[in-house]
């Protein structure tokens, strides 16, 4: 770098720390001395090896850049006003109502690709896009990733190391700002950057070890980052955090805090700067071709009276989908022959990611495909997905729109116990902002619905069965998100048994043993728990005034719960009992595991009993209270 | 080893395949071959390393035993039969209803510390323990860890070579059972044993690597693990998924199957056998004294009036009870300044660990330590305990009995934005089986429920707040859990606003503002999500007939659904608005984000006036029904 290169880079770097203490105090919160540390790193990134149109974030070719340490945002939104795409005047605008400058970066910046602020999340998904990059767009764009020396104790990143390290993926670099220093105290290494470079080498990364403050040396860097093949590269940059206010810098306690005297810090690095910096363009670059090679291939098909596993049929249905469409990918955790998913990987081995046991970066690594807009499957057991679940609500968050399928749910699975089965996956899916919640009862459920999420917003999540369910419904029936199905009905109906997936065929059994007996029972399989079929249970509450649900999970945060959802805004609600999985499975067959736990033909038919021998409520909507 | 020995333990590993294999064929399904290649590796421990009175699981001094590949629990299961803790007669009850040998291992068997099954977990829980032996116990027993080559992609083990390489557990070893083959095919690394240990020994390990089917080397291997201080150390086995028997040994598509030909196979591996081994009986060892310091100590006290966070008198009052009992251990998350952890660490040093930034070591070290008696508080943000859900899941199995304490919850924390806003915690939490969820509004409630949760079994939550909230208890109120308050009553309620947490108190303005308008409301603080307070909402169903539930949460799986849960088997329910945070908020004032959210007083005041505008609805509790 020659002089004047060098000025102009040590300069941005004042501003952008500047900017950053300038942001927080306006704030009056934030995170300025965070931000500080890596003032040369994001200075020297952005006026020298960074490619990037700020004015097109959907070029296929610019580069990525992922804060992963989030709450260094000042510093983002220092660099986007340095770059223009901010006004100084949205920059002050930090943290307050209606911002889209958040104290966390989001994608209501349309230069933020994820939204980061849980640690520990930024590199997973790098490693998704510059996965994506290598093995799937075939464009040479590079990914940058700045994470802080804290975030560097969750197991997430390790799990990123590791992937990206065997994947050798070298147009990856990550940006390890050691400002030494936590939320709370010294980090774990402190200063000791050899130690970092130990671990991350054995990783099979390439490391760098620089002064973080030393614009030359950071440019080196960077440039040895990019000539480096066949690994990713980490830049261990020392740094200080709160860097240039003697106030704050390298001292504990001021994590997450304005500047004592932001006045008198602004002056101390020189003032306010209104530099400009030029980020070069990206090469042109052409969006992968994404189309099927046949996208009229139809989805398998079973006759009703066949016995198929949902999980089977799943993948089966996905490796048409991905023959219907090139946009699909599929990324496993090592279980695609449990859950089927390797079906697709057979036909597709191009669009198939195997991650490994490793769930976060599973569905980090799905996350980062979504940004490079393919549309990802994220599979493995169901029980396992709570291994992300913080990947899972960060991706709502994110904007994401990503598809997981999780099977082996509930103690249907029979032998391999509680540690196996899914108890609580569907309280967990639900509570995800605008996720979409399937859970099919047979094979052509379960391929239709397989099909419909992909198209779905948001984080859309199938729950599959490990058993043989018996096929009821035709091939060519229709299963729209948010509806239901009507297995029986009829005037006289005097209770309502609600129930999806393993339990739809136990409430069908429980059905004929009340019809038996002159009980007229509705059924309802309500395959879609969110968007829930609000309607169709509003008339059955009205119909019979009483319900009995029935799951295979957990009773909180389940079916019974997306039932009474329908209710709210002053519906009146009909009698319910909730039939779950009150106690704690052990190891026994699928069949005795349903009856231990009341939730096979035998409890729904007593518990519908019970309730039909009380008087009838009189369930009558009203205009006035129901909207 | 002498020729003797060496026969022994070759004869011993071939028994306890047998019995592997003769288990998982009795069973019909089960991990035979995954067992089949840790065998000399157990053999050789039981006979010339552990030391282990099998006949009095909880002395003190006894070693622990994890198999971190719960799935090997067929070779787990041999073991016992081969120190006498087992009959053959039980062995062959594997997976079946009611056996306590369950598919994964599970404490119901007295030698089983922690349920594991889900990969990743028993290193990051053995890690916990040989903390515990190592900081407060002081007792020299070992920690040992089987694990297997597919879970070491977790990064929650990373999580745990990092914790025990840094606190230098000399007492832990983990045994890696590197037999090459995953579930679905090749693992990553293969038999690269020395991609393992450049890995693991850049995280403080020493590290061994053997052929783990040579009872020598093996012997070899531990003596010097035992021998070794200063470092934990991995045994890192290259073994053979299936050793023994040709069918299988070393071939695909083996996983998680009995033996194609158990007899054959039985026969090939030399017939049954029936030795016994017996295991080094344990050194001397006293429980550590856990006697507090004052068992008196007052909690600390606020005034109405007063306004405090919820955090801050959760950080008070554990320091309290740090000083009244000597078994209360805090694990911080590295953010204990704003949870307000630090302040027992501050009183009570040696019973604080930090755990970093690693939210599923800490949850499990809390579970490690309460293996060893101890009452852990696991404490970090509420929206980052979703990093640890499986491990929470996993501690239910496991039957522990931990506490958790999550900060920063919902939109109320303001400015930071929602990747700091716990709004899915409570679903998780109350999904947690056998758990117990509590949330406070106050300071002196939140001390109360912080000391109370301490004698709950099962796994027990607090969330907190982190703005100031009034005082609104006297410091000598009582709040048992399950119970609840109720804060406004009258003969004359017209409707029932149910609150927790901050909402409290936006649900008492929002009935001073009601009765303003001659709409008399009744306000409960539900402080006890679970179990809740059934009782109490049935009589006011059946006073008032309508509810506004108002919670800092997404809608599903909080605070309206544990009110809902109230009223089933037949409880006839009372017609309900439920308000909580639908939209995706972003950043502003904590007034700005309720309002926005749409659950403050305004919001409430005009959902209870919507509500009760619709007629009355009449709710009569029936003994027919109701149970």
């Amino acid at each position: 770098m020659d002089a004047a290169a060098r000025d102009r880079a040590a300069e941005l770097a004042q501003q952008l720390r500047v900017d950053s203490v300038r942001a927080a105090a306006a704030a009056g919160s934030g995170h300025p001395t965070s931000s500080m540390s890596a003032a040369e790193l994001v200075a020297v990134l952005l006026g020298r090896h960074l490619r990037y149109d700020f004015d097109d974030p959907r070029h296929p070719g610019n580069d990525h850049l992922i804060f992963s340490k989030g709450h260094a945002s000042p510093l983002l939104y220092a660099a986007y006003k340095a770059v223009g795409a901010v006004t100084d005047e949205e920059l002050l605008t930090f943290r307050t109502l209606g911002s889209r400058l958040e104290g966390h970066p989001t994608p209501r910046l349309p230069w933020v690709d994820v939204a980061t602020g849980s640690l520990g999340q930024g590199l997973p998904i790098g490693v998704g896009i510059a996965l994506s990059g290598a093995r799937l767009d075939h464009i040479p764009f590079r990914t940058w990733v700045l994470c802080g020396d804290s975030e560097l104790a969750e197991g997430s990143v390790w799990e990123a190391f590791e992937q990206a390290g065997m994947e050798g993926l070298d147009q990856l670099t990550a940006l390890l700002d050691i400002n030494r220093l936590g939320q709370r105290g010294p980090t774990r290494h402190g200063w000791d950057l050899p130690a970092y470079a130990r671990r991350i080498e054995a990783f099979g990364w390439h490391t760098v070890e620089v002064d973080g403050h030393d614009v030359d040396a950071v440019d080196a860097a960077m440039a040895e980052a990019r000539a480096t093949r066949g690994a990713p590269t980490a830049i261990i940059a020392r740094t200080r955090k709160g860097r240039g206010v003697a106030a704050v810098e390298n001292r504990e306690g001021f994590h997450g805090k304005p500047l004592p005297d932001p006045e008198e810090a602004v002056a101390e690095l020189g003032g306010p700067r209104d530099l400009r910096v030029k980020v070069e363009q990206p090469p042109a670059a052409e969006e992968p071709r994404r189309d099927g090679a046949d996208r009229d291939a139809a989805l398998p098909r079973w006759k009703t009276g066949e016995s198929v596993a949902t999980r089977t049929a799943f993948g089966e249905a996905l490796a048409v989908l991905g023959t219907r469409r090139g946009d699909i990918v599929t990324v496993d955790g090592e279980v695609g022959d449990s859950t089927k998913a390797a079906l697709f990987g057979k036909d597709h081995p191009d669009r198939y990611v195997e991650c490994y046991i490793a769930e976060q970066q599973l569905v980090a690594t799905a996350v980062g495909l979504g940004v490079r807009g393919w549309t990802p499957y994220a599979v493995t057991f169901a029980a396992f997905l709570t291994r992300a679940h913080d990947f899972l609500r960060m991706a709502a968050i994110s904007r994401s729109a990503i598809n997981v399928a999780g099977s082996h749910a509930g103690v249907s699975i029979g032998e391999d116990g509680p540690s196996q089965m899914a108890l609580e996956d569907l309280a967990m899916m639900r509570a995800i902002h605008g996720s979409t919640v399937l859970y099919p009862c047979d094979a052509n459920q379960a391929a239709a619905l397989t099909a419909a999420m992909a198209d779905q917003p948001g984080i859309s999540y199938l729950r599959t069965t490990r058993g043989d369910t018996p096929v009821i419904y035709g091939p060519d029936e229709e299963f729209p998100v948010g509806g239901s199905r009507l297995l029986r009905s009829g005037p006289d109906d005097q209770v309502t048994l609600i129930a999806a997936g393993v339990t739809v065929h136990e409430a069908l059994r429980a059905a004929d043993q009340l019809a038996e007996e002159g009980v007229a029972a509705r059924v309802i399989d309500l395959y879609s728990l969110k968007p829930v079929d609000a309607q169709r249970l509003r008339e059955a509450a009205v119909a019979t005034g009483r319900f009995v649900t029935v799951e295979d999970h957990h009773p909180e945060g389940g079916l019974a719960d997306a039932v009474l959802e329908s209710f709210g805004n002053g519906h009146p609600m009909p009698l319910l009992t909730r039939l779950a999985v009150h106690s704690m499975p052990g190891s026994a067959t699928p069949d005795q595991q349903l009856d231990a736990a009341g939730i096979n033909a035998r409890s729904i038919s007593a518990a519908a009993r019970k309730l039909c021998a009380g008087e009838r409520p009189v369930i009558v909507e009203e205009r006035t209270n129901a909207s």
